[in-house]
């Protein structure tokens, strides 16, 4: 199997995303391998050596993708025996001639802290995990968005992947087997109805979720979970609030689907 | 001020990742602006009209990073009026070429559920919040690595992103006040002293973050501040437990510096 290396004098974050995308075009598979801080040249040396021994030991060399720019770590590893595939090189020269401006390479640029979105991201993971589940339900005042569902349709991951990747304050409210004899949106919920983002999921596909974690109960039955699917459903179009079918979708995709749908900033580019 | 658009047929993560690593390299201010599922030739000529508005409006043309593929779309995007820079276009030959085979690109491809990373990550995401600040002691076993660290020091952001982007499995245990007479690692850790990774901070910043929750305290003082960092670095000499200073660094970097150093594989690539 052939290895990619991501290298980077930071995270690595977005070699990684990079080569990701390029090699997810390949019906293939790859070892991945991360370096990350490579920061001087030794380090460089060390990263490089690394790749040389992995060539050595296949037919076939190494792929590394990485983001140096202009400096002499960048010439150590594109010395190494892999194939280098630095994306900033070709897209330097032409942004500095539409710009009218010439780049100023700093390290750690793309994922350290900048801009004050840091604040924002830690204040809003506080938000979410205060206001996860519905165990407070006095802050909405402060939310951005707030997620309604059944208990397992995705709420909790996408309000903490809102906060820490967009800095977006979402709180999360569960409609459970209590609310649904004629659910409708809770006296609390009312005011902030223009914030409410629904989640549903497969009926199918929550009785797996659910049976894995409570097996034989009625919380994962198939009757239990097919009538609050339907039941949120059923609300979400008579009080027109805005939801998806998380399905099939990763974290990534539903917040995305979210941020698309409602038009909230991110507070972190 | 110039506006930069990310456009793609999934969450336009990449296409910003992309932008973003690009726009950092030059010093001036970009207003930012993410076109997410543009998955038909009707939502691709809606962009284009979007962007077409822009840059009628701006003497500059706006600029339109994206990562659209060999089709219909890709060329409705390319015939708006900003400036087109698609990095997957200059490596999809090379590539081709190095690993011997035609790419066959898949809309929704990079940001997608695949490769069952997807019920890991949100296990992950549901062991850190059940193992958040000490709040169970008993599960440990479960745990990658366990953070260990005074009050507002990162831990619980820290552990959130290991287990959303990467799936790993963080518990977080805080040193509180009552730990600090002869700390040491508490009993139930001590099995564990091998998945510990310290976190330490500032005093100064430490002060700032505490006054801002709990104002004139003595949790914020600066006395219990410095006391608290001075004795918990101390405990990570004494016992070797690896760890690093939060106090300038992005929970991107916290966390990749933590994969770094422990050699834990991320779940997800």
């Amino acid at each position: 199997m052939r290895t990619a290396f991501y290298i980077s004098d930071g995270t690595a974050i977005t070699s990684e995303v990079f080569g990701h995308a390029l090699l997810s075009l390949f019906p293939t598979e790859f070892k991945h391998q991360t370096i990350s801080f490579v920061e001087t040249v030794e380090q460089a040396l060390d990263a490089k050596e690394k790749i040389n021994k992995v060539c050595a030991r296949s037919q076939e060399p190494a792929l590394v993708f990485h983001t140096f720019v202009n400096n002499e770590i960048r010439e150590v590893i594109d010395s190494c025996d892999g194939i280098i595939y630095n994306f900033l090189e070709h897209f330097v020269a032409p942004l500095e001639k539409q710009l009218n401006m010439k780049a100023k390479p700093k390290a750690h640029r793309t994922h350290s802290i900048h801009e004050n979105s840091y604040d924002h991201r830690i204040e809003a993971v506080n938000y979410a995990l205060a206001n996860d589940d519905g165990s407070i339900v006095t802050n909405y005042e402060d939310a951005d968005v707030i997620l309604v569902g059944v208990s397992r349709s995705g709420k909790t991951p996408s309000s903490l992947y809102l906060a820490l990747q967009y800095g977006i304050k979402a709180a999360n409210y569960p409609f459970t087997d209590d609310d649904m004899d004629e659910l409708q949106i809770p006296t609390f919920l009312k005011p902030y109805k223009k914030k409410l983002f629904g989640l549903t999921i497969d009926a199918q596909r929550l009785i797996d979720i659910r049976e894995n974690r409570l097996s034989n109960s009625k919380y994962a039955s198939a009757r239990q979970c097919r009538m609050e699917v339907r039941e949120v459903e059923k609300l979400y179009k008579k009080e027109r609030i805005p939801f998806i079918n998380t399905t099939k979708f990763s974290v990534e995709e539903i917040t995305a689907k979210i941020l698309s749908e409602t038009g909230l900033q991110r507070y972190k580019y």
